[in-house]
């Protein structure tokens, strides 16, 4: 199995951390996602342990809200220890709403509009991660107005390629997010920045991108910050002591993908953020890390329950089930490729090759091409693989069709976290 | 300007329909979905009058569900003589609330599940189209439960290819809607569905693909459809009457887009249809057709509060908007392209090119790229033209951004349709 949380019972059912996934799918309908808590919790604490044998205590990872946002996660992420991301307003108040505390919030985004600025202020957002000069203007602003002073991060570009999706590679010189060094713009950023009164600049942030492999543009991100604090503080005299280094580790969508090792990658990048801090005489006292979709990816699976095959002679098999790209876009955004199985025959020879079609009327609504599975009958559930990052997230109502219900597991029990969307919730703001 | 409702005001401002942009965007919020009423209604009309130039007064377009549901566009639709097609449950509930007759409504889908049927057989649907065995079956079943005779289509592909994108084509042979002529597939199809008791088949379904702007596979699906009714009646007994030939009319998103002649496009179609119906003995007596995007697409227009320019030195320039992907996912999906005004500056020349960035923490947030546009100033509204079809539709939560509102302008009036999503609406189902 992709995943040791996965397993097969006598049934011949695929078992979800011991949970039978036919019974989760009986008990909750389909489509559903489902999350395993204890891998969540399990992932968790290797971030954090691992990052405090190099780091002081009071840095952490971050969780990456955008990847998987609803109420139930933020109770789970801070009893292990974790700061969050958010980059909405919309994900602020779903994180306050779980009583996750605002000091630990750090707050992304490329385009943050005067009113989510306040909403961020006023909530007590720990962190601004401030991505650009029309930003930095407003905050300050409205900081001054509030009469507080805000902390914050700024965004900059190392001008990296880590080779990753056109879609996910936000590191490089030319993106839209934050300010490049290699065009001589960041100077002007963080002197700007330095001047602000009602803005306090701890440290930096840069991210290479996401889905990343391997470590090396990581450590060379790490180099270019410290040596850039350098300069910050030599040239412009501003003092930092912190830096999110970002992330966004690698998962195993197949078995194709490595399993990437959490405790060597904070290792690695431990040493070359060191050695910089050393060559450049910065000191950083607290490290954050974005480890992304890695939190929770892995431990999200799919169910679905199909309509049955359609054979297209001398072409293709599909197999049509009841979502698609409606709960899960990813295929039809990025093609981005899945582990599938048939829950119900888990145990019958993989050998049927067959394109998963979801539901919706659009060629496009795909979730896998030439899989192999056991051949399925129309009622059979089909488990798509590491789904729990970028799918409740990116969920629509397209074809008009509800968002499905998230079940999570934990300890060989279950429970209802979010229900699934009724049609009177999707008119409700139809007049 | 790319529409003939759009121009420009005194004040310099893009006008839709008469009513300010500007003033729409203050009086509603944004990022605002605006559809121009008029517009939709007078190409209905079109639809309506140039159809029953050929066909029988019976006949009639039908509406595009899937493009745009929304309570408020029944009423509409419905009052300009269009029946609809429906491709979910939820697509029927949201046209039975806004008072669409049931019986006017054919029921799509390429993976209807026992409850989708059962949930169309009991509200009344006019026409099932059958896009499969298993369908077939499970309807054949529902329907005998109720002791009622449904009437239906079959949805057949004949195997055209109208080289349009591969996520929008959807009628040759490797595909997963409907069943295959050429395969040989369609004869059992056709047969079994003419020993069901409990359904009443009335006539046969195809669908070339979307956003189509040459008539040549339309006019061969038309030829198709006909002689394979000839080859049902003669070799398994079955008569029908109806034809649904589908549609996928195109729409002009930019200047390099025809405006397509629906009236020249209808009667090519009938004389083809026509022909073929002569040539092969067969009557029809009622003709649908699905014009698809081209009711609704070109009356929307979104508007958008930009954050600001970034200009990254030696590669290009940013102009972030507070919506995106989560608002419109068709650059992010297919590369669309988009013809981009800047409507507070709709006057001033259109010379500064720029990528349009979205809100969302992904790279591949993008809504346009190198568009020409008056440079904006952070606070300037941004205005996407030809966003009627698959935007609210497509519109997802992605980065928690609530829903936008859409607002409705008719005789230089406009009134909200569709509230904009709160952050509890986001969060009402998760426990």
């Amino acid at each position: 199995m992709l995943h040791n949380n996965l397993d097969i019972n006598k049934d011949g059912h695929l078992t979800i951390s011991g949970v039978d996934a036919i019974e989760l799918a009986k008990e909750y309908g389909t489509p559903l996602y489902v999350l395993d808590e204890d891998m969540i919790r399990e992932r968790c604490r290797t971030y954090v342990s691992e990052m405090h044998k190099y780091f002081s205590a009071d840095s952490a990872p971050l969780f990456a809200s955008k990847a998987l946002c609803f109420k139930g996660i933020y109770p789970i992420v801070e009893s292990e220890g974790l700061c969050t991301d958010v980059v909405s307003p919309g994900e602020i108040y779903t994180a306050l709403a779980a009583g996750f505390p605002p000091e630990k919030m750090f707050f992304h985004g490329t385009n943050k509009t005067d009113r989510d600025i306040e909403y961020g202020v006023e909530s007590g957002v720990g962190y601004f991660i401030i991505d650009n000069m029309n930003e930095l203007e407003s905050l300050a602003r409205i900081a001054g107005e509030h009469g507080i002073v805000q902390k914050a991060l700024l965004r900059l570009t190392c001008g990296l390629d880590p080779h990753t999706l056109e879609a996910i590679n936000t590191g490089k010189v030319d993106s839209q997010f934050g300010v490049p060094i290699d065009t001589g713009q960041a100077d002007a950023f963080v002197k700007a920045a330095a001047a602000c009164s009602n803005i306090q600049v701890v440290g930096f942030h840069s991210h290479v991108g996401s889905q990343i492999f391997e470590s090396d543009s990581f450590n060379r991100q790490a180099e270019i910050l410290v040596a850039y604090a350098a300069k910050a503080r030599d040239e412009f005299g501003l003092e930092i002591d912190t830096l999110n280094i970002g992330g966004g580790i690698g998962v195993r969508y197949t078995e194709n993908d490595p399993a990437p090792d959490i405790g060597a990658r904070v290792a690695e990048i431990a040493e070359h953020l060191n050695a910089a801090c050393e060559k450049y005489g910065v000191k950083i006292d607290r490290v954050f890390m974005e480890p992304g979709r890695s939190i929770v990816a892995e431990a999200g699976t799919t169910l679905y329950e199909t309509g049955g095959v359609k054979e297209v002679k001398g072409y293709r098999n599909y197999v049509t089930v009841d979502g698609g790209m409606t709960d899960n876009p990813r295929f039809a955004l990025y093609k981005s490729e899945y582990t599938v199985l048939n829950a119900s025959r888990a145990s019958e020879p993989a050998d049927y090759e067959v394109t998963v079609a979801g539901r919706c009327c659009e060629s496009g609504d795909r979730i896998a091409e030439g899989v192999k599975i056991a051949k399925p009958e129309r009622g059979d559930i089909i488990a798509v693989l590491t789904t729990g990052a970028y799918n409740y997230a990116m969920s629509s109502n397209y074809n008009r069709i509800p968002k499905p219900a998230i079940a999570i597991v934990s300890g060989g029990k279950h429970r209802l976290a979010v229900k699934r969307e009724s049609f009177e919730d999707m008119m409700r703001n139809e007049l």
